[in-house]
């Protein structure tokens, strides 16, 4: 790529340019790591400042955005949006995955593909498993017996999915994930050992999910573990049996997710929140990171702390913690004083 | 499955039906969940009032259920109990792991199988390798120089287990597990840099332990990292170098144990709680989730929060947390009429 | 191994010995877990009581340590680095990978291998591959497209390095770790629903770097994650998009850091701590156990809690929270007499 203009990237975007028009850019970079013949954008108004520092030969910002830049500007109405287009121009050429099955993949007679799939070296597919047009399969999977994936979705390397699931369509699902692992059931013994209830259920995945790395997604006991329509889920999560997650909930990573708990629509889980076991989060909250949930959030709450209270009380009785010591002074002091003066009454 | 009776779900688990005997159920689910044809059941008396609200056809209940239920009920001593028998028969067929080595299994040639092993397809066995009768080593795994497996065991596909490792009897590994990975040891050199200890030591896994999906748990420094009997751990824990688990201890998902530890037996740890280096954890204790334990726990003791306390002072003390702001206000409020008082007196 | 002589031990290591110098050692293993033909170290004086009760046949420690053994003693000036040569000499031989291709991998028409290199069995390595000398890409690993990975590494079993990630010299990379995954980005749209942004970056990872098991490294949106040299990451650690992680940080187990986050030089972190998105942390800074890092971390500074606050400061306030319930009463008893004082004065 010998780079393109700062104009015609404008003119990809549909923005305004001010500048030199003719610098061109070769790459695409965060506005602190970018280097000359990059080109940036500025999505958060938090990171304004960065704007000044950059290195970058070409900055994408906001039509409002108020300041000085070392560089050519290009203003549009949303940096972020127009950068995806640009994204797809920019970037490396795609990875593609040709339609076919690989010689060394292990396909059961009765396994059904439909058109174009892609399926990888050592995939191994069992019986009665079904994959959707134009999916690819990527190497090392493994795809238990009778388990269906949709059309159009992105199996990366090395992804379990265990028997008997359902995969929507246009569904990723990001290296090392475990789908359909036994959900963490047992009854106790008398002599204190345990005894594994049978985790008969399945998991059922919405289209348009996303699964991160090394996430895993238990089957229910019974019925179904449910991940909503839309649902991101990032690297490490956990969801354990016979949780079910609304629509477009999205949960940042080493989230976890107690059995038979329900997850609203639109739900936003920051990094390292937990959340217990028959608890129920209502539509739209959202729970802060590393936030415990044990019970209940009513819809549309933001929730910290463990165990979880709404945001803005915790974060004021939190920040008073750290004057613990100083009121225990006070308290002390208040005590020989309330003495004396009790001591002089009499 | 055209369903079965409710008259002969109630033969199978030694019940007593009251409603329609006849109502035929072809599923087993949650109370929640449940459908009409559906079977459910109270193992929980927490739950009892989902009972009154269920869909489900046939609820199985204790037999000193008080309540009412929109559909037929059938009393036994222990629901949960009843219904494992139940599972077995209502349930889909288990996959079979058919004795036999898959021709793409690439074994050493000193490998020594048991009667009716299973070597799924791409499970690389490397030399010295022992597999106990009847156990099914599925799809993708890998298991490294001179580790010894033992009988009745399932592991899913895509385990890893590095060499010098022992597996026992009726062990269930889930896909994504590592075992015997190399433990986090380094010494500090001059410069900054670390220096890496070798990690020469072994994992023993006892008989009956389960492991969850993508859990990992370290081979030791030197000598070895100890799972007891019948010890239950759940997805992405994380068990470090030399740590010892007692026998039927049950850990949930996200937990994470620091090296060198030793954790009693019939102890009971919650999600993403975590102990620290060396710490020694009693018998019979609960770790609450999210608790971090830094140094000790005496046995049957529950403990709580960061660093770890006894439950109900944890309980009592953080649920003034909340009153924070209002103690501060008392403070000064009281401060300021001390200072009148004392005024006043001059 | 028929065991070495005490003497000849102290030969090695260049130690004193101090009582019977003929006694023979088998094996290595901590203080506590040694039996009878065990050698043992005092690397830490913490644990100096551990050696009048260890069962160890010979125990090394420091020059300077004051205390009486039941066995011999070797005296040398650093224990765990003397070790470090015995563990070579008294552990199990390494396991060797022979160099050449298995014939079950998968390798495209123009992967470049150096000299010595190993692939394993069912490894699979895309277009524009390259792997420097004496690598080892063990069983079941899968390298995308264009990566490139050092000489001397050791990739162990089952890892996936997605496409046009740079892996340096000498970096050891456990089972089930996952580098290059999609970073998680979304953009919102109206209805609710998440736009997928793409992850167009790179991964890129320091010679000498050791990456534990089922950990994730995801691969920037633009430009590139940075993992410098010497940089030590415990198991199931998250590594987000465009995170940059300065030289021999070292990160325990669990351990989660957000997207475009600055990580300093020679940081430690502890356990399930995790640091939100565009933080910094400093170099040479501690984060404890657990804490989670909201913003910002001096150089030098060590931090504890959520949000993480200056650790003396966070042990300080905390010891105080279990004082609250008597602190309140302390409140309450304070006001009850100053209303008294007042209504007396009236």
């Amino acid at each position: 790529m010998t780079g393109i203009a700062a104009g015609e990237v404008a003119e990809v975007v549909g923005g305004a340019v001010e500048g030199d028009a003719s610098v061109a850019v070769r790459g695409i970079a965060g506005l602190d790591d970018a280097q000359e013949g990059d080109l940036s954008f500025l999505s958060d108004s938090r990171y304004a400042s960065a704007v000044s520092a950059t290195r970058a030969s070409v900055v994408i910002v906001p039509t409002n955005w108020k300041g000085a830049a070392p560089c050519t500007v290009i203003r549009v109405e949303d940096p972020a949006r127009a950068l995806l287009g640009l994204a797809e121009s920019l970037g490396p050429p795609p990875v593609v995955y040709d339609p076919g099955v690989h010689p060394t993949a292990v396909l059961a007679d009765d396994v059904v593909l439909g058109e174009g799939v892609h399926v990888g070296p050592h995939v191994v597919l069992d019986a009665g498993v079904r994959v959707g047009t134009a999916t690819a399969i990527c190497a090392g999977c493994t795809v238990g017996r009778e388990s269906v994936i949709g059309e159009d979705c992105r199996i990366y390397p090395r992804v379990s999915i265990r028997e008997l699931c359902r995969v929507g369509d246009r569904v990723l699902v990001h290296s090392g994930a475990v789908i359909g692992s036994d959900g963490f059931g047992y009854l106790p013994e008398r002599d204190g050992s345990w005894r594994k209830i049978p985790q008969i259920g399945t998991v059922e995945i919405g289209d348009d999910v996303e699964i991160g790395a090394n996430a895993t997604i238990d089957r229910a006991r019974f019925g179904k573990t449910v991940i909503g329509r839309g649902v991101k889920i990032d690297n490490l999560v956990h969801i354990a049996h016979n949780v079910c997650v609304g629509e477009h909930t999205a949960m940042a990573a080493q989230v976890g997710i107690a059995g038979s708990t329900t997850v609203g629509s639109r739900v936003q889980m920051g990094g390292q929140a937990g959340v217990a076991d028959h608890a129920q989060i209502g539509d739209g909250s959202v729970i802060a990171a590393k936030a415990g949930v044990v019970r209940k959030v009513p819809p549309g709450t933001r929730v910290s702390g463990f165990p979880a209270v709404p945001h803005d009380a915790w974060r004021k009785a939190h920040a008073h913690v750290m004057h613990l010591p100083k009121m225990r002074e006070q308290l002390k002091d208040l005590a020989q004083r309330m003495a004396r003066l009790e001591q002089e009454r009499e």
